[in-house]
């Protein structure tokens, strides 16, 4: 069972009801991707790190609304191009992996590098 | 199994073997979400609505990428919070469906309002 | 007289009656801008291309405000960096002109590339 | 003279030379400032507060070019949606200064607010 699929599922379901599909194009999908991921961002902007880690119980179910909200137009846009994402982070973590090699990047600091990413 | 907290086990494990916890707050994983996502919408922003339903391999293959780092950096903020990602969507599906019931949004362009979101 | 500095400088007055500067490290006005810059894309993710060229007058104030907002935290950020934005815009003007030159891009759609940036 | 207009008139110049109007509608314009912020914001990502105070020259620089490319999808959005950004700014000032009132929000933290913004 995988709960990505399940999302996928119910996603479909509730956009389908709605008919609105319409909307639903890899473009208008990955810009409201981009205003959730805004909302997210900006819970964060004024807060230290350290206070990040140990939010309010008010602002910490906020958070979670907008995990919810950019993780379900990450399924949609998926969706739409045919990407299964359990398949893409698999294989991006090997690339990661190989661009990372563990004696190269320990305990370095290189906090003028992006660590996880491109 | 769920294959969200397979990734989430996959990235816990790809971050303490760098020692990289130090940098990963959630306010700076939630920086690195936004920049993930801007990589993700500028994959579509020269391209038509028809145009993005129609990638050619080497794009979509981009976008598979792209769309990696967002689930990762999504699942490892949720991580740092001690958010259930699948948890969280099932609540925010039941606020949407209560938000937008079908009879009065279904088939209505509305193109002014943002259906799926808050 | 510049009409950026104009905004400096307002926005310097505006910080340091409320003082705020304690919040607006480089770090937090790039998360604040990011933030802004969501709400601005949102207002455009389900209209069309040719519906966001003709967008009714409470919308299109809408984007005025957002488009304030943005201008804002970019104004904010560059003064925290000491960067002149005016001077910056001029130096990128001079890169693009010469990684775009006109007889190879002229006319040419190259959807899958993105003509004005890096 | 107006560096914000200075800043139209050369854009306007450098897209009609391309013949990439065509390209320009706001919609697109809103995504690629999103990619932009994008870039931006990930620069920021993995440093401390402090340290986002003190960039390396190399970073800075980086960082005034990043600056450039969002203050230009800025202007050119405003510009395809008739928007004057020195006045839009001079409207949204405005009603920041009615919405934080100084007695009310001077020396606050209200860490869990968004002190300039809507």
């Amino acid at each position: 069972m995988s709960d990505l699929q399940d999302i996928r599922t119910a996603l479909r379901r509730f956009t389908a009801e709605r008919d609105w599909q319409q909307f639903h194009s890899p473009k208008n999908l990955a810009m409201a991707l981009a205003g959730e991921t805004g909302e997210l961002v900006s819970l964060f902007q004024w807060l230290g790190e350290e206070e990040s880690r140990n939010l309010p119980a008010a602002r910490l179910a906020e958070a979670a609304d907008e995990i919810a909200d950019v993780q379900m137009y990450l399924v949609a846009l998926a969706d739409q191009l045919g990407i299964d994402i359990a398949q893409a982070v698999a294989g991006k973590m090997v690339k990661n992996a190989a661009k990372y090699p563990v004696d190269r990047f320990r305990g370095s600091a290189r906090k003028y590098d992006d660590p996880l990413e491109d």
